[in-house]
């Protein structure tokens, strides 16, 4: 079995690296598993037993990205994406700039057959099984044709994970079909009408019920996306930690992934690699979380299954 | 003293109006507070104690507001903007569809001095002060000069309600001033310009941190704003319900308007009366909620407040 190599960049995150690579040495050792930081010089010789590739430059969180992605060729997450593209890592995390995250996948790793834009997904838990929402980041403003794509990468994700025909939602302010903006109205009409589709449009979900989990996939922008989990974490947070000495343990790991805490990242879905994006404020326990789903996307060869059930779905 | 007469549109609830009028029997009866109800003739002698005006018609949920609004001119929540109008009510509630709600009251009501467009408020409990957001419904796409205006009417609510000075944020994806749509970067930069302002701008606010407690006035388009709160409520249902047994009732209490079994609904903010908007699933409960709610803005002549306070703001 060969190594499978994950690729850490340490830089955008709240935390220190030192933090980061603390928490990173505390994940169980697998002899299978090897994690290749990437991170600045000074950083390099801290108490570090993992592979460590220099980059002398770091993407700011308030940079455009665009702007800074031309003018810092050696950034972190520009070396992690080279050696992602390159076949020397199986998977990149990393808790840098959004957008220059999402841009440099598109420029260096290319987008999969048919996918106008690359989509950041995350999976959470509601009373039934975990949906996975999209967008939850990458695309602050999109058209219907765009939300259609993001149900059928939603489908493809849910059926890689077993799930053989999903049930997906649109996220909107109401269930009736007249709700939200005219590009909701057509997405919700182009769902409800394409040919043989792979997956069963339950129409409008609001955010209320989205955690009865009866719809195996959300879509929606990534603006409201966004607004959507953070909300989420927000509450959770607020709520477990007031009340976090009373609940027993089995429940609090039920919700543990909304706890921002904990929060394992989202993956950007669409791109050739595997590309998990964590929040600037993850802790190190949420990052090195990010780290696991990565390892476990890596093992089960999960861009190849992506890119055959989309096959299906997109012409 | 006067007696307060509060308006109850009985229709557009997901319960039926029995169900309502048993729960507005519960209330606490003051001599100085009148309910009036409003509903279908069918309605009228369910055990009923109170004033009751028979509306021949209903629009309904999944009808378009304007053309509704043409049509069914004796619809309930009609009826119920023309009492407020006349001064026969001094405040109204309903959980008739907001579309509708917000369209009569502009034509029937007009708006206050100023406004531009009537957005819904609500009060959502965080770590510290509860924090007034808006809009939460009522206009799903909105210019910068909405965004601005909503600031100022959030400022006058919370001033009316003893803050000085109220912190303002905007609700995005990123703290940094690039974030968000062209529309989110001018009201940004609109804001932090203003000239003599009586808020104080923090910039802006993730889903995480509004509950922090760190902003008085959280301020949305009505699509985000719906969705934000919503899954709020959503979030905090799921976990509330789950964990119920094992929290202490002061510590329930304090998340309970959260549980969307609870909301007492959104203030209509922005035109001349008080209108209260339920949410179409609230229980019986979250519905008298909104009544109390009613009682209480009433009761401290809110309209005018606030009328005074946005005379200051806007001119």
């Amino acid at each position: 079995m060969n190594k499978i190599r994950i690729g850490v960049d340490l830089m955008g995150n709240e935390n220190s690296p030192q933090d980061l690579i603390a928490a990173l040495k505390e994940l169980t050792p697998s002899p299978h598993i090897e994690l290749i930081l990437i991170g600045t010089d000074e950083f390099k010789h801290h108490s570090n037993p993992f592979p460590y590739i220099t980059a002398p430059e770091v993407i700011e969180m308030d940079e455009p990205p665009l702007a800074a992605l031309r003018k810092k060729k050696k950034a972190s997450l520009c070396i992690g994406m080279r050696l992602l593209k390159e076949g020397k890592i199986e998977a990149l995390v990393s808790a840098g700039n959004t957008g220059a995250l999402v841009s440099s996948a598109k420029m260096i790793l290319s987008t999969l057959t048919g996918i106008l834009r690359p989509c950041l997904l995350t999976l959470i838990p509601t009373k039934k099984n975990p949906v996975a929402v999209l967008d939850v980041g990458a695309n602050t403003q999109v058209q219907a044709k765009h939300l259609v794509q993001f149900a059928l990468i939603g489908t493809a994700y849910q059926q890689a994970r077993g799930i053989e025909k999903p049930i997906i939602g649109l996220l909107n302010i109401g269930s009736e079909a007249v709700k939200g903006t005219s590009e909701h109205r057509l997405a919700y009409h182009n769902l409800q009408t394409i040919e043989h589709p792979t997956f069963r449009f339950a129409g409008n979900i609001e955010g209320t019920s989205v955690f009865d989990g009866n719809v195996d996939v959300l879509v929606t922008d990534g603006f409201t996306g966004n607004v959507f989990l953070k909300t989420a974490e927000g509450i959770a947070t607020m709520i477990l930690d007031r009340i976090h000495d009373h609940i027993p343990p089995n429940e609090f790991k039920k919700f543990q992934s909304l706890h921002y805490a904990e929060y394992p990242g989202a993956l950007l879905a669409g791109v050739k690699g595997i590309v998990i994006k964590c929040h600037s404020y993850s802790t190190p326990r949420g990052f090195t979380n990010g780290v696991l789903g990565a390892i476990a996307l890596a093992q089960e060869n999960f861009i190849q299954a992506l890119q055959d059930k989309l096959s299906n779905e997109i012409t």
